[in-house]
């Protein structure tokens, strides 16, 4: 059940009204827009006489019930789209931008390489695994703590923010200066770690489980806006069917039912989806045309030596030429690139 | 096994290689392109030494294996775009043609209503089915024969193409003057009938059955091109998965697939795969992004009374406007819209 | 909206009841089980007040509103099992036979060795397809009528009854004494050929698509019971899923639901589900012990020979040794094996 | 690669052999089974000549290379069936234990209640969830260490082991003193989870994620075992599908394949896979016919006031009653139940 506020409400009208609902044993959500502000009442909200409240708090403008799930993502709550902040980069309502880097971080040099390549291209984040979730025990696990390391170099070297993929709760510590957490895809439910990354302050990339429905993906970003964290980002990276030519079937839709139903961010990631170089361009120009408020995108400087996934790398060249088409398509849709 | 000729070679060279081949119990699909003509050798070709084969054939250019199963519709033998013609409308290579139409025909007045609308905010060809498959032999299954006689006079009306589906083999005839014949998916795997519209002349719509992976939808091509049919589009209209959001789940990697691995050209039809009106703008501009040769968009003058999925349906205003959307987009994607 | 009658109603009370309905518009189902006879009404229900037509009708016991888009084929309607007949054998309620036979019919002998060879083993209908659906349009197609005879010879010669798979409703001539007609998984929602085998009186199995629910099944049957055929015995023989082990998942839960929902006998084809050949018996076993009515299980006399789906089969010496294994564990089941 | 050694080769020997592989850069696995001891190669074997090395090492009968890329978990590197102990419970090899208990504890009373009625009925070992995975963050989150800590005392009354979900890898401690820890479903894939719980001595339950294929299971179980625990049961809970009737599909084949591929015992949850209560007892004689080494059912008390998924929870004497019909099944099976 969520309470849009009349404008200019003073704030200890706000606290008391909020008091009295904690007190019956509701949770609630503040949550400040631009468009409106709005609370938002969780718990067994079936008795409560929406119309009553409504009438009796001078406070309220109207009330809604939510049937989804999801509360402090749903768009009911938040009317206008939420912007995330990653370092000084903007995300989300009209600002598009592209996170690229290698799959794994290797060495320095490889990463200032990269880095420095896919910012004059345009690349506004650096994306790097050092932590890296492989199905086998006996496949490269990452540089590591090392890894972190060669990617704060190069935010050094460059300005651009980092993100950087965290494997459990026990390494929040490690990701100090990292400025964005990214949740795998098969940390998705892992809600023990959302729960944690829902108490830091810095932005969240959240990626879809390959198995997970969209409105679990709500659920599990709810985990984290409800812990306190409201800088989540979504990634849609492809979901796992039948089909067998691409790694995964990247599920556009689910960009469009984003959104609809939420206020977050929500970015692409073609290259994981199809796991299949020369898809890649194709994919990231249709996530710009279906909504998308970003891209996640490999590139490497030598893909055919990466040490991970290089199948599905652009190399810094054909990550540039992605760049000046998706230029010209971001003026279309009127997106700041 | 695939030869490319060298140019300009006299036909009789080519009959004559053609019939050795065929003696020794080969098929062989003879494809002329504008960049070159190729003959392509269908059998047990484990055995053939194609080094010896180009060495002692003056008349080849060059020789290839084809691994894949499809064989006539495989770019390998065909490196162009095959254009396809409906009435005088170009599909493939830079044509985007829009379909628009009702999910089902209902009444002369509803069907010549929408058809002059569509036509006006640029639609090329009119949809409309007449035989409906129902899950339920209980629902509505279509005006039949009738209904192809409204489609007739909306032709005639506006001038605009006509397409509608098929059920059965025993139906060849009713659609003497239907201008393309399109087979559903549910019948995507129906062999039989996809020989009886392999003898046909004019175009086959061929929707993608919606568990088939892209193998299978190329491979049902190949019966149709086979026989003797080379005018086959194909549509990529959803997959079904475990999301429940969408009805099925539109997979636009494998427009960008099939684009690399066959000659044919692919269409989207967003309407079926999402089910949702609203889901259709931007799943139209995606596909028309990823590389797609054309739409088909359920358009209906009243979607609340609509006879069959009318949730799904824009209403002619909205159709227009997404026509305008796309206007734009085509021009970026250098597409003749 | 189901009427379950009194017992001994007069037959033409029933009659003029059932005209009563429709002559409001309605359609309706008369079923006489052993338990009870029930009247199943079709339409628009909606408005029909039950309780006041079970107060109004003294043939009427009690009244039931019945939610699933299947009525004929629902359990409400009819609560008993149906056993279906195929030639002599019996299947459904307590009944269980073995459908064996070779993927392909090829030569008399095979057919023949295989017949005789399986009947030995316990098997009590003979497959074998005569017409085969293949995803390559060069693949072997089945020795078609040719095979049909193969078959009619080994009826005749060892007095199985014999099953084989129907590709069109034009070829429904050519089935004349075929004792079961098969609707393949591909051919499951080809309506107008399940309208077609509605009006044959003899026994239609019919196989569950690859990626169709079983309520799409259920509907499937709906179109053949409601067409006037009740001889309908369902089959489930795996669904696609991302799993790639095995060529399909079988789905034996939904035996146990179709056994909830449905009258209809429901077997198990083990081997195109899992497609290798050491996972048929234990898959058998399993599919006896969660309440399926028969099995339909590929066998052949040269399985490294076959011409079509050999890893699959069972050569007869493993059919007989998994027979011996089927009659114990039929027995605990209280299964007429 | 694994190396199959003679009967009674002397342990310095062995320790030379591993020594000297260990120095060129390979992992190894020592593995001894009741019929033969073998020592798997991990690492670059491409270059490794198998037959040298059979003919220059006296100790080794024979070798073979092992393609998959599981390797400890391999039936090839352990031909006979592994025996885990859960207390003194055995499972695998014939021994088919039934785990049962409720979804969450709840009380003490509940559980106690629960675990004496299902020990009557002759379930071995007990669970019971503390720690509970919920899609949603306002969803009940169990009793926690307080459920531990309930379970404690009705292992203490009963005399059952129990096993109880772990979320974290910060929760090893909490788990001291129950006897086996459950891998979620979703955590299937969180692989510092697995390789903590693999430095463990204790069983662990690895439940399949409910989109991981069967190989992944099997990698996912590498990590434990070749982190030094080899005490891992495998358990099948259903996949997530199409299909809507269940809530997912127990894949009973996956069953039939991990009993040839590996030598880890793998027990089946039919009430997760199907979510209803009725289905249960048919998959769970399905589940034993198909050949797996035990099975984990929901019991409760009072199934209709469960704080969590009531709804498949059998109650005790439906538990009782089907604990009968497995008892007469599991000796047709040689199992001892």
């Amino acid at each position: 059940m969520v309470f849009i506020l009349k404008p200019n409400v003073p704030k200890e009208k706000i606290d008391k009204f909020i008091t009295e609902w904690e007190q019956k044993g509701f949770s609630t959500i503040y949550s400040v827009g631009t468009e409106h502000t709005a609370i938002c009442l969780i718990g067994n909200t079936i008795a409560v006489d929406l119309d009553h409240v409504v009438q009796t708090n001078d406070i309220i403008d109207f009330g809604k019930r939510i049937t989804e799930q999801f509360k402090a993502v749903n768009r009911t709550v938040h009317e206008d789209d939420t912007i995330v902040k990653v370092g000084d980069v903007s995300i989300g309502e009209g600002f598009f931008p592209v996170i690229a880097g290698p799959c794994s971080v290797e060495t320095h040099e490889q990463v200032l390489e990269i880095a420095r390549s896919v910012k004059q291209s345009g690349a506004k984040i650096l994306r790097g695994g050092a932590f890296k979730p492989r199905s086998s025990p006996y496949a490269f696990q990452g540089k590591q703590v090392e890894g972190l390391d060669m990617l704060r170099l190069a935010k050094k070297e460059t300005g651009l923010p980092i993100v950087s993929e965290i494997m459990n709760q026990t390494q929040v510590d490690l990701f100090d200066d990292v400025d964005m957490v990214q949740i795998g895809a098969r940390n998705m439910q892992n809600y023990d770690l959302l729960k944690v990354v829902g108490k830091l302050k810095k932005p969240v990339l959240l990626k879809r489980g390959l198995a997970n429905t969209i409105e679990e993906l709500l659920m599990s970003a709810e985990y984290i806006v409800s812990s306190g964290n409201n800088n989540v980002i979504l990634c849609e990276r492809g979901i796992r069917t039948f089909e067998t030519y691409t790694r995964n079937t990247l599920d556009l839709s689910a960009i469009a039912v984003i959104k609809q139903k939420s206020h977050l961010p929500v970015i692409v990631d073609p290259s994981h989806a199809a796991g299949i170089r020369s898809l890649v361009p194709p994919l990231a120009k249709a996530a710009l045309a279906v909504g998308a408020d970003g891209l996640m995108i490999e590139a490497h400087n030598n893909p055919a030596k990466a040490l991970c996934d290089g199948a599905q790398s652009l190399d810094l060249e054909q990550f540039g030429e992605l760049m000046s088409e998706l230029k010209v398509r971001a003026e279309i849709e009127k997106k700041i690139f």
